[in-house]
């Protein structure tokens, strides 16, 4: 079975691909950058994206979008986490939670699928706390800041892959696409 | 003349309505929530926005979008700034200032008109600093943290009506308006 994957990160599409192989499922890459709406889900931000491109494309395809959700932050950076690491980055997002008690936070990941009909979604959750400090120099974006037990993601190197909210998602797919006719 | 305004903000639909009156424009209110995408600039989200609408629309109309840019914070929140405003709000903002010297930031607003033809884009400023703690009640969104001289914006009531952001834009529009055949 063959899925083309809309992205214009080759690592992303890189590990996805892994991912892929163990359901015998070949990912494709077609690279190409795309609008994303503002709203103030990530599923919302996926399916009208996904709606979009497949006026566009015409084909099966998937697409994924991320993000890190602070609790008493009241979700923040949410939807938006790519241009917030951007700008305050996680320096930013240590002084926001200075003092503040409450430091749960989770990583959300949301695939969605158009099957040349229809559009499905799949999510995948990894719940942490954000650490007191910047921490570790293994991962990207927010892994620095993101605790999973006592290390943050940025410190656990390939042990994150087993429990990374983007895995979770396109497991739960993969699984999906192998039960379908 | 008559132009139609496209937003779903009613606040913002009176007080360009007042200015246009100046300027012998009757604005109409056209209601509707459109989506906006992300991208990295206040003029490229307008532009794409006033694209889509006017596959939709058909005739001519004016949008507004308008960004607070943090200089120190690489102009955080920017084209973000109404869901930072809804997650973080002023008080984050306070935060991340906290102790930083260079506190320089502006208001820009900018106005996309189509009209039925092609896209004209209009761009107001407003430059200022962020104070050290809230201030004010007169105004709403982040006044209460915009210094414009020594006062906020939040502290200043009609006074800020003269130099906003959003009426430097406008006008431009509408003067460069009262010039077309």
């Amino acid at each position: 079975m063959e899925v083309l994957f809309i992205t214009s990160n080759e690592g992303k599409f890189r590990e996805v691909e892994k991912i892929g192989r163990r359901y015998s499922v070949e990912v494709r890459w077609h690279r190409e950058e795309y609008f994303e709406p503002q709203a103030s889900s990530l599923h919302e931000i996926a399916r009208i994206s996904c709606e979009i491109l497949s006026k566009k494309i015409g084909k099966p395809f998937i697409i994924e979008d991320s993000g890190l959700f602070i609790e008493s932050l009241m979700g923040f950076p949410g939807p938006y986490s790519s241009y917030v690491f951007k700008t305050i980055g996680n320096e930013g997002i240590i002084r926001l939670m200075n003092g503040i008690e409450n430091r749960k936070a989770y990583f959300l990941a949301i695939v969605a699928f158009f099957d040349g009909k229809d559009i499905h979604i799949f999510e995948g959750k990894t719940e942490g706390r954000i650490s007191e400090a910047i921490r570790g120099n293994k991962g990207f974006g927010y892994d620095p800041v993101f605790l999973y037990g006592e290390k943050t993601f940025a410190e656990m190197g390939d042990e994150k892959n087993e429990v990374s909210h983007r895995r979770k998602a396109f497991e739960k797919f993969f699984r999906w696409l192998g039960k379908q006719g």
